[in-house]
Parts: structure tokens; sequence; C-alpha cells
């Protein structure tokens, strides 16, 4: 029993029996009454699979991320959800991890389902080798691949980036015009994103004539109190610092709480800026200062495209949005 | 016609009728005889259950939220995903904010794409008012219905619970034996996780042959600086406390802010504890005491009950699972 048997024996096409499924507003009453009603009498149930057999779409989207439980990827998901469903389209989740392996087979996995597109949300879908990208560019042949907050170029691939390194040259140059003269750089990873992010720090330092300094910038694993930890080290190491930008929140906290066990005053002994906006940014005393990236725009424009593709609109292949600096008390300016 | 009537017509339970769709060997060869005549006589044709007939099915499940950019709830949805993937099955999601009318809208769709379960994540589905969750009953005749921290009675449903009741008395308990003895209970929700979790307290009280008093339980929004100013408050209004145990970690944070504010001194003069033991309670300088209400644990014996439903086994409609005290430093003991 499936699509065809209710399209012979209605005697419509299966673009209307699609139609009808999906609940387009083409097809006339009687022949919706007439296909609905051979669908009750052929005992038919349509799913998820028989939709998807060549007829049209299945109204669903893959959603891939790393990890849905990161508080920033947890938001993304929301808001794609959110977004999606307004447009009447379902949302399958996939929490990928982050090795090559595995993000590729759960790909062909979304790919076998016939979904209509792929989002993949945050940075960590793009791998620095070209060669470890040619699976998504291949499947952008069949369909649209949306990146949010990460960039790939291809046809038919789509990103929506917040602009980190602009983000973080503004929040280094307010830090370095508040008196900061040396600056600590803490990053978690070095997606795209963070590539970004760490040149917009040396942008600043840059523009004030300061040094690029690499025992200044540091990677940190996405935890407070391994960067807590870090700081203590480099501080017990007599590496004198003044300023802390970091690419994450969780850093950012982890910055606090080293100011309050190694006794400097924030910030007039240290100052602190985090990425984000996350909720975390207000669990402290004093309160961050973070760079707020946008999350809920990024989704609604990454949706926003993509239903420019499926409406067969002349969409940009790339999207970028201002981040915002919100200034709270971890900062002199 | 569903398994609902089979089992009514033929005098057995729904999880007989599944256990005879899948093949198990549980059921006796005269029990076997008689559902399959029923089924037969009645015409019905199994769908979802129907999994050892080989007659397949979608393979997909449903899993719905109220917000999942709520730590705990992106935490539930992460385990979910990656539970029922290892099980090879999808995750379809919907976030459905809190009316119960886009919860019933939501609920619907996911049964009309005929997935084979549908798992509802949080302790907000289920309604005070028992015909409010008449529409789950009902949907639960035809595919089982999975509770993660609810509860409600009917067959094909099965909750999987943390034992808040116990984990909040256990704690306010600790903090009354450690010296409190004007204890705070802050709380977001009625749910009846919600109402488990002020049981506890109320128990503990009675315990220690201290009164309840109404003036020393409060509803707060879900929000760090509204459990703050809430704190602030009471404390102006000359409320006399030393304890705040807290339903949500995010309501601690807020207790923690207040007695920096107040300059109070945790926890010589203010005793906090917080629940679920997220990220939050790390945040804070002094860290948080919280409950871990093991979320890990409740999805993982979700999934394990649901794919015992699915064979055929008898699996228990109910599974508490006992929460565990992380001590940090905002308490004595």
């Amino acid at each position: 029993m499936n699509i065809y048997d209710v399209s012979r024996k209605a005697g419509v096409s299966i673009a209307t029996v699609s139609r009808v499924l999906n609940g387009s507003p083409n097809v006339s009453e009687r022949t919706r009454t007439l296909v609905l009603e051979v669908m009750d009498e052929l005992g038919y149930t349509p799913n998820v699979f028989a939709r998807g057999l060549g007829l049209g779409t299945i109204q669903t989207i893959g959603i891939m991320c790393s990890d849905s439980s990161d508080p920033y990827l947890a938001h993304a998901i929301y808001y794609l959800e959110q977004g999606l469903r307004s447009h009447g389209y379902d949302s399958i989740l996939c929490c990928t991890g982050r090795s090559l392996e595995t993000k590729q087979k759960y790909f062909d996995l979304l790919r076998s389902k016939k979904v209509d597109a792929i989002i993949l949300a945050g940075s960590k879908f793009v791998e620095p080798k070209p060669r470890d990208n040619d699976y998504i560019l291949e499947a952008a042949r069949e369909l649209p691949i949306m990146l949010v907050n990460g960039w790939l170029e291809g046809e038919n691939i789509y990103s929506t980036l917040c602009d980190d390194r602009m983000a973080t040259h503004n929040a280094a140059g307010k830090m370095i015009a508040s008196g900061c003269r040396s600056l600590l750089y803490l990053y978690t990873s070095q997606s795209y994103s963070g590539a970004g992010k760490l040149q917009g720090y040396k942008d600043a330092l840059g523009g004030y004539g300061l040094p690029v300094r690499e025992e200044y910038i540091h990677q940190c694993p996405k935890d407070i109190l391994a960067a807590r930890d870090l700081l203590l080290h480099l501080h017990r190491e007599g590496l004198p610092f003044d300023g802390v930008l970091a690419s994450d929140d969780t850093l950012a906290v982890g910055a606090v709480k080293y100011a309050h066990a190694a006794g400097k005053s924030i910030p007039d002994d240290l100052s602190i800026i985090g990425y984000n906006n996350s909720n975390y940014a207000i669990c402290t005393d004093p309160e961050l200062t973070s760079i707020d990236s946008k999350i809920e725009a990024l989704c609604t424009t990454t949706i926003n495209t993509l239903m420019g593709v499926f409406n067969g609109g002349n969409v940009p292949s790339r999207t970028t949005i201002a981040a915002d600096l919100i200034k709270r008390a971890t900062t002199k300016f």
C-alpha cells in the first residue's frame, strides 16, 4: 500500500496526492475529499518514508549539532525548531559529537531519509582540511546545506554568520582604550568562527601598536574550572596580565573565579569580557561584560534564507550579522 | 479500530496485545490465539506495534519539551536523542511552549506523522485538571507515551521519575541538622515534580518538629535576578531567614547574589541548596551545593523502558530514581 496505489485508485497524479498530504491550498475541495476518501478506503497512512518516495517533500529538515546540551547550541536548536515549525516543517535532530566519521555517518543518515535540507548548527562542522568537507559539497548537489555560524564555499551552501572578528576587535579595543596593556586571549576551538575571534583580538592589538605575543594566547577546554586553573597557573608562572578576553562565557566565568582565588579586584586589577552573553554572564559577581553573538537573529536569518531557497528566490550565499557588546561590571568602560 | 479495542474485546491488557503482536514468548498459547481471533474478528490491522510482524515502522520518536534552551531540558534532549539513535531511531523534536492548546496541537501533529512513540520531556506536560490530560490518555491507545520526570496514570503510559520528594526532604533535613532554623523554599512551578519537591521540604520541617509557614514558601520566575530581588524584598520586609532551598539552580544562584548584595556571609549567615546540579552551580563563589536530579539516568531508563515496550516485555509503568546531593561550599555540612 503506497502513494502510487492511492493516486491510481483516485485517478489523480502523485503530485496531487502529495499536495493533499502536505495541506497545500492548490487542490480543489472536491479532489481533496476524493483523495482522503480513497486513502481511508485503502487504509493508507502516510508516513515520513512514504512521503519521501520521490514526491516532493517530507517537510522535514535535519538539524545537526555537535552537542545540544551546550547552552549556545541549545538556544540555536530552540530557535531553529521554532522557526521551522512556523513554516510547517518538522525538525529531525542529530547530536553528532565531534568526530568527523560520526558527523559523516549522521549526514548520510539524514540524506537517506530524504530530508528537505540539512542545517549544520555551530562552527564545528567545517574541517580545516578541504578534502574533509567533500561530503558536504557532494550532498549540496541534492539538497540545500545551511550553516549557522560556519562557512564553507560551494553551490547550494548558505552561511549565516556572526561577525566574530569585528566583535572581538571592538571588545579588545575597548579594553585597551580603558587601560589594559597585557590582554590575555582564551579560546576553546580553532573553527572558522574561532579563527575570526582570534584575528579580531590581534587586529585590536595591532591597531594600538601593541605586539601580538604567543604567551598571551591560550587554548582551554570549555570548562569553568579548567579556565580558572589555567589562569592560576599563568599567574604562578609570573606572567603579568590585566585583562582577559574569552571566546566563550564559560572561560570568562573561570576568569572571574581566578580573580577571586588570586585576590584580584575586578575590574581594577583585571578586566574580563566573555562571549555569547549566556546566562552564565549573570551568575557571577561582578556580572560579566559579554559579546552578544545574536544567536536568535542567526537562526531566524538561516530559516528565512532556507525558505527563500525553497521558493526559488535569489538568496545570498553568505549573510553576516553584527554582534553587540553588553556592558556589565567586569570592564572599566 | 485500534489496539485498545482489541484489548477490551479480548479482555486482556494492551501490554498483552503488544506482546502477541511482537511475538513475545511471554504469552500463553491460549491468550495468543484469543487475541489473534479478536483481531481477525475486528478487522484490526496492527501498525505502530507491529514491528515483529515485519510491517515496519518509521523508526522515529517524537520528543516534546516546553523549551529546549532550558539547561535541564537541553541535557534531556541530548541524552534522549543519543539513546534513541543508538537503537536506530530518529528523533523529531517539538518545542511546545507552555500553553495547553499548543501542546495538544503538536501532540496531534506527531500522531499524524505516525511516530512510534512520544516522549514528553519535563514535568510540564501533565496538567492539574484531569480532563486536560485526556488527549494524552487517548493517544496512549495508539502508541506508547513516555514521561521523563512527569507522572500520569494510564495504560500504555510509562513514567521515569527522579525521587524529588526524598531529595528535598534529605537536603532540607541536612540544612536543619546543621543549624538552619528559618528555611525559605523557592520554587518555579507547581508541576508533579514541583509538588514533590515542596512536599519533601515540608516533610523535613515536620520531621524536626518545625512549623510549615506559608511566608517561607515563595514561587519565583526561573530567573536569577528575579530570585535575588525577591530575597532582597523579603529581607527588607524584615523576614528572618538563614537558609534557602531552591527548586532550580537558577533561583539558588539568585540567592548567592542576594547574599553578596545584602552583605551576608555564605554559609555562616545563609545556607543555600540548588536543584539539578547544572553548570550554574559552579559559576558562583562560593560554589553551590545542589541536588543532582540524575537527568542522564532518567533518559537512559526512559529509552530502555521504551525498547522494552516495543519488544513486548513486561515493563514497569513507573520507575523512580534516587537523586544525589552534591556538597559544595554553600552549606555547613
